[in-house]
């Protein structure tokens, strides 16, 4: 249970500590052959994160009774592949970024190849860790490690949402199809991190669902103050390319709703995502996590 | 169980049919959204590979008394794996190859980006048809897919075995280190193959090392004949670039041990693999693979 005065900043910062011990523990030492791989890994893993999915499968999982001890492997699990897809996404071939949280990307220091097969092998890695997890049923592995893959993967998941933003660079699309991009790009893999918290903790699907939706809810609401930031922060505070959104004619929230209108939208979708946890209890967590993805653009 | 009369050729065959049949049901249909990506998974999958992978599945669980019902999502799922490794393999920032199984490969038909996306979503895939396979107990379940991803990954799996291989690339490396290559790149998933089929039929933990050390011979001697028809043969006949090794300075057997030790190694290898075999009861058919992959080269 999520200690009653535990605020959120102290929380976030316990369950990044949590995870990166957990990353580290599990990842291939960078001194084992072949190293460059295994550097390049570690190099993407821990160059400063945010940690938001693991926070999310912590939260939720949390508010609905599980151990911490029973979220951590899972929670690391799900960042090996966010990880792995921003390595892969910042490639020359897609997104061509030379800067991911204020460090160099991948390829930038250790070349395309070693980057791809980085991203591949955490990937890998990933239902590795949840497959051996001895703290789950194995019942409650299958589950998660599907769940995950279909995250992860094509029509619905996220592979699927790169491959449309990708294919949509350059030409104008409806606010729909950009909704559904972002859904499939980021937000199934935040509402399976939400999922997996309450699957662990062994509640109704009903629960599950209201937490899933929850936070696809929170994905769409990152998105839309992403591409808020990406307008209206500098490089230097972004610790990415700033307005490279623009650079590549990509359609954001602001290039077809302006401004104002994205931050209105933004409100909308906050007051959505915070419906779905009436019924939870304990939710006070999550419905500050919401706040912060809100405000930290404003 | 293999009827007695199966010959090899009837046999890979029927199995190539039946595992084409599973990845068909299985893979994204191409006519739904995003269809390039769904396209371009469809056209590496059904580029006329031999299926070796899923026919060594068939070939161990049969002969331990596994149903083919309960082998055959398996079998597509590493099949899966091992497409996924070619695509990124065949990547210009890998071994840059534009032809592969006579036809063009994934990244020069579909451009490199929905390539990177076909072999991530193939991954994701692979893992997610085992983890949703009723046919097979929980635990059977996570068992495959820690062998698997294992497997797949770092340190003792394929992907660390490409890395190696492209970091020993125009330098000269020990026969003991191309060995190991080896192991990884290609080994380590034809032993998960073999070890997956005595893990669905339920054997001892005897058998399972004893197919699986089987395979790891036959991976062996596969990439040694390998090696040797990149050198004897034609591009038309290999359907893709011949001596292609030479041109980047590749380690290959024959570059080390030269055409005739390398034909002599061959031999001792398959008399290591054929050892293995001793104890199980029913291996005709896997004897005959080995054959098989020893004679292709003579």
């Amino acid at each position: 249970m999520v200690p009653e005065k535990y605020d959120l900043k102290t929380f976030l910062r316990a369950s990044a500590k949590e995870v990166d011990e957990e990353l580290d523990r599990l990842l291939p030492p960078a001194h084992e052959e072949p190293y460059v791989l295994h550097e390049a890994i570690r190099h993407s893993i821990f160059a400063g994160g945010k940690r938001f999915r693991p926070a999310l499968v912590f939260a939720v999982g949390e508010a609905l009774g599980a151990d911490r001890a029973r979220l951590v492997t899972y929670a690391a699990a799900v960042e090996m592949i966010h990880t792995y897809s921003l390595i892969h996404d910042d490639l020359p071939a897609m997104d061509d970024d030379n800067l991911r949280r204020g460090v160099p990307t991948c390829h930038v220091k250790f070349g395309e190849a070693t980057a791809i097969l980085a991203g591949d092998v955490l990937q890998a890695l990933a239902f590795k860790i949840v497959a051996a997890d001895e703290r789950l049923s194995s019942e409650t592995r299958v589950r998660l490690i599907t769940d995950l893959a279909v995250a992860a993967g094509t029509p619905t998941g996220m592979a699927a949402g790169q491959q449309m933003d990708l294919s949509s660079e350059g030409i104008e699309i409806s606010a729909e199809l950009l909704k559904e991009i972002h859904q499939k790009k980021t937000g199934a893999m935040i509402a399976a991190s939400a999922r997996a918290g309450a699957v662990i903790a062994r509640t109704d699907k009903a629960t599950q669902d209201k937490v899933a939706k929850f936070a696809e809810m929170l994905g769409l609401l990152y998105q839309i103050t992403d591409d808020l930031l990406d307008v209206t922060q500098t490089t230097d505070v972004l610790g990415k390319t700033a307005g490279k959104d623009e650079s590549v004619e990509k359609a954001t929230y602001p290039s077809i709703y302006g401004i104002e209108k994205s931050r209105e939208l933004a409100g909308d979708v906050y007051s959505q995502a915070i419906k779905e946890l009436e019924l939870i209890n304990n939710s006070e967590l999550l419905k500050s996590i919401a706040d912060y993805v809100l405000h930290r653009t404003f």
